[in-house]
């Protein structure tokens, strides 16, 4: 295992310096396609139009051609009468003038007499209402310059201006190589439980969907299992059947099987091994045989990063085209985020409009959390020379939605339930342009979100030991002066999740302080977690008898993950999370989940489409369906702040 | 000729709305189509997690997997001691944890004593550097709502949760009839020279782009002529095959020919006929059996508003997507335009960041001109209830092209040349990302453009009548207290154009006075105006007794057009534009024309890539190629100021 193999890590800026200074001046052949079917191309040559438009001085209105002289003097009171077929000439827009005329009058102004003759009361003027010949287009003019990206309109434009071919740039070619000997090929079998230890091959997909995004052409190579001869023997071969760039999945960062370099180095030229990227890393470029080599990180928002920062620059150079960065909105992060000194962090995160502020909510996740980038809006990146991104102030953000869908976004920050996502599927079949955007910080969290203006609502179930209600209490104190409604979501079952079969025969929260029994606990702030201490006190149970209280988890599923993998024996959470993991369940406490509103969002077209949404039958027949749910109360005005 | 048609002519909202009720709850069947190739489409239905991520605890780091406990009490300078295979078991990231292990020490904190040996100096926590089970993804949980866009990253994400095909809405497909007997198909002769009054038929092809664009399929039926019986049969037989929605270009408007309105009523429900949008006017909506019907007006500016307003968000709540609207930009309009009061406007205009506004220069030309669209950055809509556009305060305007494109766009405003075309082809080709935005309004229009800080550059060619100079003493009289750099572009020849074979026997300035000569002007503030008067007072003629002396035209290539269409005898422009219509050119005068650029500008990269360009052999030798131009001076600086 060699450990030094990233002590040349470079900046991004400099890797893709490196790529430009190699492949920055290569265009692909040229290729003529019709016009017809060339929107999204680019062109490798001028375009100089063949035909004018209008080919002729056409009338630009429908009614009657004339010559303007033959019409002066006519006026209000003194119609001029003109003879259809003499010194008037029925015409529609579009038409040809006919010999002679140089005007048209449009048809409203025209009063008709008789069969052969009409009226006018105004004089028409020279070229009044003609589309003048090459008014458009004049006939060997340029009508796109070399490199312009070809719109649909255009393809109207070509044709009108006769060219019913264009020379563009041929689509780059990518082959995508995944390596690793723990990968699962999508087959028709594909479907089948996986072994432990290996992982459905994904990142060849999702790389390929990538190029195709990028207006190029993929070609997926099956898995090579983690063999530096076949790998290298692949790459060879590829590169001199002439693709246009080559990417190895895995087999880039510095493990024993990590062969990407060994095999770039071998065949060619190494441009680059590791950027001081987060994620993207293990990132690696070449040049074999003249044609470029990626060694494409495996953790897939590492490969996401690095195919952004390298591949697409270069596939559009390759293209013609000029590559467009994402667009940016100024954001207002919630919270603040720590970050390495000496690199580039690429935070994912969702946003949501909050008052007159877009409010960047950080997802937690490394660069193996595929959904820490399918669920985010956008990305902060946080620039290697500082340690974090604070809270507040406001930063730039590359958006992965269009800003439009931004501010459909509803903000729920607060604790967990399983029905959010029955309510954010609702709430698109219903209101299809509402968005929900849940992030599960606990009770607390949500409360404080709520205090500093940065959600729409939260999603709490704060049990009061005092007199043992919900929630109201916990507003009064932490959100005294605030406009604010709670609306009851459901009640539900909490309870102990055991492992199937409950082996080590729980029976309720008193087992907890057994030998041999280890418990996994919700994080502090969630409300889970302080139903856990009261019932604990209820009982006289102390909690520094009971092995793993100190283990936090951040969502009941977690919580259910621990135990169904056999890390934890007990966990405190709600039915719906056992269930789906199929664990036993042994009933604790029925408790009250509640929607916590800030009252400026309440009339809102989004909250009272989510307001109308969980008050529907279909909702709450799916939240019934999850088992562990009362929905009687759903949808109540619980209280009003 | 029904002149009443449009009496029921309502807002576009209004119309929006009538679609929307009629159609918006409309939804496509779903398929099921392999998540592999699933990018871009939407989800029919919810998808829940199959497979966890990872599916279970995985080494998050290459090093050795440890029970955690087993490293408690090692630090600096009292290493614990591992035994390969017994307490210590080396693993790549992603491997599996080995059974008994709960943590991972990186490689690079593990020091090899022997084959069999290792040590550490800081102890191992539980869960250290382990990607826990269900970390990224728990399976039976939501991993993407019903609506969800499919983007790449998700179908890393879908296969990942072993979803390997999901359900989608059907793509829509979308019939396109072009009508009218005027038009010309592309065929394979498609490239002969067109007869009189007859124009390549590009509407139907451009409007399938725009399908294709928003996500449908487009199919495009043979022309059809001014033909109802025809029109009628074909739009029946295709609502009955089950087309998504039908277009029928053409026939929408008033005219004697107009017959998609009586299609439409005949067959089934008209929705609307004639919306107060300009361009856009006179598209009209209707359902026949079910299926949506829409009248495209044939004018092609017409027929892209009409469609992006109408079509596109139907394409998009058909296939379950949000319909996103066009990002906007705050824009500082570079002058005045006028609008009229009760229709809604949809002004093109270019775009370029001069200091720190976006201007937006308005381009002239009416919805028959589709160069005015292609050309186009962006679309300011001007609303209904005003009757124009103030120059000066920002609007908002709709982008055509990513915001990033705008910032690196060189705004040139004054006269026009032809060199200026091979000047923005060859720019493309040094410097692929700049691009050259030129906008024609005579030399003092490009003075006056500067003075007001609204391009970065001006071409122009003005004489001074005192003592033959140009350009200098305009700069120093109407821009006296700017930085400026005046650089030459060219020296050109100026003359008269005339017909092939002259057959009016004009031989120079003389012959403009002479009966039947009909002469074609430039406008004023244009540097050939301004020499044209200069040359006729030195002759001593009357601009009296020429015969379309007041007739104006705005650009070289429009005045070669008047020549050869026959409708002026004579008029003064440059040899390019003879040579290009094949005219009779009668050389008059050699004239120098100069690019006069801020100097706010002139270290910018855009302005070094232009002079770089016009410096550059290439150029010269293109430009020299076009005839009737000297380039001994180009690219010299002629003075500063």
């Amino acid at each position: 295992m060699d450990r030094n193999v990233y002590l040349d890590m470079i900046s991004l800026e400099e890797a893709q310096q490196r790529i430009t200074r190699h492949f920055g001046s290569r265009r692909l052949p040229k290729a003529m396609v019709p016009s017809a079917r060339a929107a999204g191309r680019v062109l490798a040559e001028p375009v100089f139009a063949r035909a004018s438009s209008p080919g002729y001085h056409a009338a630009a209105m429908d009614g009657i051609a004339v010559l303007a002289e033959t019409t002066y003097g006519a006026s209000e009171g003194r119609p001029r009468t003109l003879v259809v077929g003499e010194t008037a000439f029925p015409v529609n827009t579009g038409h040809r003038l006919p010999e002679g005329c140089d005007a048209v009058i449009m048809i409203e102004a025209v009063n008709p007499v008789s069969d052969t003759e009409v009226e006018i009361e105004s004089p028409a003027y020279p070229f009044q209402s003609v589309r003048k010949m090459g008014e458009d287009i004049v006939a060997t003019e340029l009508l796109f310059p070399t490199g312009h990206l070809i719109t649909p309109y255009c393809v109207g434009a070509l044709i009108t201006a006769g060219m019913f071919e264009v020379a563009v740039y041929e689509t780059p070619k990518v082959l995508i190589i995944p390596t690793g000997s723990e990968l699962v090929a999508l087959t028709g079998e594909g479907t089948a439980q996986l072994e432990p230890g290996r992982i459905f091959e994904s990142n060849s997909h999702m790389l390929a969907a990538m190029v195709e995004r990028d207006g190029g052409i993929a070609e997926t190579h099956p898995i090579i299992e983690d063999d530096p001869a076949a790998i290298s023997a692949c790459v060879a071969k590829a590169a001199e059947e002439g693709v246009d760039a080559i990417l190895i999945i895995g087999g880039s960062s510095a493990g024993s099987a990590d062969y990407a370099r060994t095999v770039v180095s071998g065949l060619g030229t190494l441009l680059f091994h590791g950027v001081t990227i987060m994620p993207g890393k293990p990132v690696l470029a070449g040049e074999v045989k003249g044609v470029p080599v990626f060694g494409m990180p495996g953790y897939p928002v590492s490969a996401i990063v690095a195919f952004e920062q390298c591949l697409s620059p270069l596939l559009a150079s390759l293209a013609g085209r000029s590559f467009e960065p994402k667009a940016t909105l100024a954001v207002t992060p919630s919270r603040k985020v720590a970050s390495k000194l000496g690199v580039e962090e690429f935070l994912r995160v969702k946003l949501g409009q909050v008052g007159d502020r877009i409010i960047a909510t950080p997802i937690a996740g490394g660069a193996g959390t595929l959904t820490s980038i399918t669920e985010a809006d956008g990305i902060i990146r946080i620039p290697p020379q500082v340690e974090g991104l604070a809270a507040g102030p406001e930063v730039s953000c590359e958006l992965l939605r269009p800003a439009s869908a931004v501010g459909r976004t509803l903000v729920a920050v607060g604790s967990h339930d399983n029905t959010l996502d029955l309510m954010a599927d609702e709430i698109r079949r219903d209101a299809g342009t509402v968005r929900l955007s849940s992030s599960h910080v606990g009770s607390m969290g949500g409360l404080m979100a709520l205090k500093r203006r940065t959600c729409h609502l939260a999603g709490i179930h704060l049990l009061d030991p005092s007199d043992g209600s919900y929630n109201r209490s916990y507003v009064e104190t932490y959100l005294p002066d605030r406009s604010l409604t709670l609306v009851n979501l459901v009640t539900r079952e909490q309870g102990l999740m055991v492992a199937k079969g409950n082996p080590r025969g729980i029976t309720g929260m008193e087992d907890l302080t057994r030998d041999g029994v280890r418990f996994v606990n919700r994080q502090g702030g969630s409300g889970t977690r302080i139903l856990l201490d009261y019932r604990l006190k209820a009982l006289g149970i102390d909690d520094k008898l009971i092995d793993g209280y100190t283990r936090d988890e951040y969502t009941h599923m977690s919580v259910a993950v621990a135990v169904l993998s056999g890390t934890a024996d007990a966990g405190l959470g709600i039915y719906a999370a056992a269930r789906a993991l199929d664990l036993d369940f042994i009933p604790v406490v029925t408790e009250q989940y509640d929607l916590l509103i800030d009252n400026d969002y309440l009339d809102t077209p989004m909250v009272t489409a989510l307001l109308a949404t969980i008050r529907s039958q279909r909702f709450k027949t799916r939240v019934l369906a999850l088992g562990g749910y009362s929905t009687d109360t759903t949808g109540e005005v619980v209280a009003r702040f």
